[in-house]
């Protein structure tokens, strides 16, 4: 229509989210704006709340999706559990553990931290020692931590908190529909995730689930809670019986995550787990064979986002953008202290399939031919044909 | 597809609120999914902020939207300008005034109110009165409240912040893109708008813009901005040219953002200012000719939401449900103070048309002859005519 209108390109994306979306989700977006007090859309609320319960693993009532991005959850779950003097304790492994401090230092809680070198998981037994010291209100994890493709081990640390009657704040953003997460088993008091990754919707919505006592807490602070955009009782007004106007809940995005629920609902949720876990196996033995290497050790790797070194003299930003011009194919470079360190490739929603692999595989052995390094092609794509026809 | 599907049922949108949106808004939401650092999308998001800088009156840098609902716009502004201790000036002639002062009250702001009655302006000589104490860090206003539609007079009390030194932080929610508003001729360091309303896409998004004084201050704080989410500092370095990544940029909503600007680029600002303009007028000789009354007095309407007062004896609910159920047509009800005593009619982007003038004023008399109100209904469309004609 207009030839200066900037131009919206198809690409496949392969990086830490968005990833590709189904086609019905394009077409849910496309489901007529309407009211945020419509008694017909109040249904749709309702229904993705009612949806989303089982993939997080809980019977919260408090479950819905705050309006804004992935962050936009974080930030919920830590204004509303923390005010100033509270004592947390901050497990930090990566990326999106160190955000969680950053903003649990903006609510002037009282931090202290479990650090762990980038590419391993918090350890249990670093976790008991600092709870030892007694009187931590909050403990906060990354339960599939993007920036490293860590997958942090909950059950021993879950026991931990409950003993010492910490609440549990859990970034299930990386998981949360393509990896278990068992938010009532584990005692998770507010866990949080994004719309664009495992979910498979656009972004611009973030999943979250308060417990009971989590929303009692927020009730009950001494200080209110310094957000109002993100106050969980504000929001529970609005999500719950009440329906008091608070903000007005963007419908075309909250279809598009309905559609995305009802998907993985058709699909099954173990049927979902366990293609998100074969594909990342395949993509795996594929890289292997191929002759690249796997930053995380086997028994911690994410199913939904691998990390691949880098190898020696190959230029990261080259590869990147021979593979996002020869094939529009997008992946993810690395966060942070791992920075021209790795590649971040995402197997998520939709996007995680065997088609996904197979071409992930032949188009970074050409991005890699054309910086000279020579590849085992052949040997990789047979070993990704192994584990998919397993 | 699923018999279990909630509906998508297709409103006539003619509240405060979403509004009915452009069919080229819902093809530019199909647009593919794309990664929030692609270099294709990057420009999308640079020719958003060129093309909201003219909309919004000003040469600002940074402006752009915050991803959230209109009421994150407002937090962004509130929570970076506002630390503990700033004197601030908060004006509320209605609900959203009164969330501005919420929101400053919980960034600890010594804050200082000029209430107003519900229905009138904030008068600028209470505003002088105020402003005389000295000291004030931010004066707060709403140029368009949307609880009342009532039109906040500008120049004056903008004469007086200058005068003062003191920042202005406005709310532009139910004005950007339907009346001018003039940031930089006002010196509003700080103002911010919602995707839904007069520039006629999707609910999702808050255009925002910020003076580099605002800027500075923000970067200059004794304390950190307590919404990491919205600080601006940290959205500055995603907009701006470090790329620094922040949050997943929704591309489906900036797509459709972006289309919603290129039509009004289109139209003209000029141009849609009239429309809304004469379509308001239209609608309110109609609404008074049938025998119906306007809330607020004619030289501080707002041309993009009229406030009808509901007759005595008529049951609010039962007309906006009759609307709905016959017509599937939804209007606004009354907020905080005016529940009850009005209906708030939207006539915004999309929705400022002589057809929704015509729907509205026959469908409300049906709504209230089933109630047993007799408008002259023949007085109202020829009113509406002659204004339309004109």
């Amino acid at each position: 229509m207009r030839a200066d209108r900037p131009e919206a390109p198809l690409r496949k994306l392969m990086g830490p989210g968005p990833l590709d979306v189904h086609p019905r989700i394009y077409s849910a977006l496309t489901s007529p704006v309407i009211g945020h007090l419509d008694p017909a859309y109040l249904k749709v609320l309702d229904r993705i709340g009612a949806l989303l319960r089982p993939v997080f693993g809980t019977q919260n009532r408090v479950t819905h999706a705050t309006p804004g991005t992935g962050t936009s959850g974080m930030e919920a779950c830590v204004a509303n559990l923390m005010e100033p003097g509270d004592r947390v304790l901050v497990c930090v492994h990566g990326y999106f553990g160190d955000r969680i401090r950053q903003m649990a230092q903006r609510q002037e809680a009282e931090v202290t931290l479990v650090e762990t070198e980038w590419g391993r998981p918090t350890d249990a037994t670093r976790v008991a020692e600092a709870l030892k010291d007694g009187g931590y209100k909050v403990l906060t994890l990354v339960h599939a931590e993007t920036s490293t493709g860590v997958l942090q081990p909950m059950d021993e640390i879950a026991e931990l908190a409950k003993a010492h009657g910490t609440m549990i704040l859990l970034d299930t953003v990386t998981s949360l529909g393509g990896i278990e997460v068992n938010v009532d088993e584990w005692g998770v008091d507010a866990g949080y995730s994004c719309s664009q990754k495992c979910i498979g919707a656009p972004s611009g919505l973030a999943p979250v689930t308060f417990s009971d006592r989590a929303v009692d807490v927020a009730a009950n602070r001494k200080h209110p809670v310094r957000s109002w955009y993100l106050d969980i009782s504000l929001l529970d007004q609005y999500w719950g019986p009440e329906r008091v106007y608070h903000h007005t809940s963007s419908s075309t995005l909250n279809y598009a995550l309905l559609e995305a629920l009802l998907l993985m609902e058709e699909e099954g949720l173990q049927n979902r787990l366990a293609r998100h876990l074969k594909n990342h196996e395949a993509l795996v033995a594929g890289v292997e064979a191929m002759g690249l290497e796997m930053l995380v050790a086997p028994e911690h790797r994410l199913p939904t986002l691998n990390t691949v070194r880098i190898p020696e003299g190959v230029d990261d930003a080259r590869v990147r953008g021979y593979l996002l011009e020869t094939f529009g194919l997008e992946i993810g470079g690395g966060l942070g202290a791992l920075k021209g360190q790795v590649w971040r490739v995402g197997l998520m929603g939709y996007s995680s399939s065997a088609e996904n692999v197979l071409f992930f595989l032949s188009a970074m052995s050409r991005a890699l031919a054309d910086q000279g390094q020579v590849m085992d092609v052949e040997a990789g794509l047979e070993a990704a044909m192994l584990v998919l026809n397993a």
